[in-house]
């Protein structure tokens, strides 16, 4: 099932080049007594929420999904955390760039097999999520940003020390992500948060559709031209194992969004430019770069 | 006002000895559509919550403060944010210890007068957060595990790009933090985040209360020893232009947290230590440490 959220506060379900429009199963979304619990509503409730958007999909209408505009589905996460360099040739390659390395991240990742491992993961500003068809305002028009193509895995099933045999149990589904970055020696936590820095979509696909999240290519087009492009098999620290680490250090929520770390390839984008983004399984988003204004 | 969250669900406002329980005053705080939202509800609804506290004290029951278990009144932040070595006197003794800095930390900061402009600010996961009453569980236990006090402000009026002229205007109140710090390698934003590693309390100091958050003396004992003290003066960059700084990179939403860097005498912290913070006007908090069950 691909389920997203539309023009601001619409849910719909994507079939082919359509979405139906099933705002209406989220009639019975509990409202939440203070303290709030942690967790994105939508991912919390989403048994219930599928099994009513299937209730109210016969009388749904239909709208072209090229006429609407796409945003994230997870709105509210509890954190959003990332992989850092968890893709070898990203580190051999891109990361001996100095407009990339900026003379620090290539000797952090010398000789380090496993970059998690002395690095952790980092997190990103739940307040810089976006979806596709918000675009990406550049924050630092005077430096380099660049797109980092990533699968983004949203937790389903919170947790604490989940081992990894268990660990998919807890995935609700998958989104495509892009992890923008300005290149610079800030803490990543900071160059990576800024406002529409952190872009998820097309859609959330439901991990029942994906066979196996470790078997899918990834990649990135800007202007039409390629950039990034690489199987998720080639990840260092795969997914299972990324979950099992992030859950000895701090309970997952549902709706927390793991990112898993991006391929060789990146880059930087300017004002003007197009990026396309595609997973298998997942679909295919363009994202529209401008300015801060 | 000094208004509290404690016992879990229960809304207080502190008075000397005593708490009121005001929960009554939360029952008119709107229910959130989907998406909700940004932002803490208690923060992103205080004015008119504040008129509500009024309004119930007179038949509120009163508690004794030394009954209760105080929880972190902030619950549902964007963000936590924290500014890295914000005071001189933490970089210039105890970051030249090895055992703090792991040989990177004194070297990111060699010759650096404002650490914020070279590392940004870094985030803390909502997750991690707890009151006093929680305590502390230290996640690493055969690692060095630090208190660093600090001044934890509250936003209150949301925005992007703040003058640091009207900063004061943005700010809902104080509180005192515990930003709780394993030393290694890794991202700040992964060692300062494990659960429990956030601590906010005793209460919620409305910013009326204050006259000069910049003329504070914070306090930090371990087991009655006195181990950090200092004046929120001594801070490197104040906290008008460290919103400022903020809202140049993302946008600031009720209830999200600036931590204001901690000062000199941070020191290690086992199971069994009992740690006291305090702040003039913003009162004092006993939080144990355990080791993670």
């Amino acid at each position: 099932m691909n389920i997203c959220r539309f023009n601001g506060d619409r849910l719909g379900l994507v079939e082919g080049p359509n979405v139906f429009d099933v705002t209406a199963a989220l009639r019975d979304l509990p409202a939440p007594a203070w303290p709030y619990p942690p967790g994105d509503p939508l991912i919390r409730h989403l048994d219930a929420i599928r099994t009513a958007i299937a209730a109210v999909r016969p009388r749904a209408p239909a709208v072209p999904l090229n006429s609407v505009t796409l945003n994230s589905p997870v709105t509210s996460p509890t954190k959003v955390m990332a992989a850092p360099a968890n893709y070898a040739l990203h580190v051999s390659i891109d990361a001996q760039d100095p407009g990339v390395n900026h003379g620090l991240h290539n000797k952090q990742l010398e000789g380090v097999d496993r970059p998690v491992d002395k690095l952790g993961l980092f997190l990103k500003a739940s307040s810089s999520i976006v979806g596709p068809g918000e675009g990406i305002a550049l924050n630092w028009l005077d430096r380099r940003n660049d797109h980092e193509v990533e699968v983004a895995v949203v937790i389903g099933k919170g947790g604490r020390d989940i081992p990894r045999q268990r660990a998919f149990a807890h995935i609700a589904g998958y989104m495509i992500g892009l992890d923008m970055t300005v290149r610079g020696t800030e803490d990543r936590s900071w160059r990576k948060s800024a406002d529409s820095y952190t872009v998820f979509g097309p859609w959330l696909t439901t991990a029942d559709a994906i066979e196996d999240p470790e078997k899918l290519t990834i990649w990135l087009d800007v202007n039409g031209e390629p950039r990034q492009k690489s199987s998720t098999g080639a990840m260092t620290v795969g997914i299972a194992e990324l979950i099992e680490m992030c859950s000895h250090i701090y309970e997952l929520h549902p709706g927390d969004v793991l990112m898993t770390g991006t391929p060789e390839g990146v880059s930087a984008v300017k004002p003007g430019d197009v990026i396309t983004a595609g997973c298998t399984g997942l679909g295919e988003m363009q994202v529209a770069v401008r300015g801060k204004g």
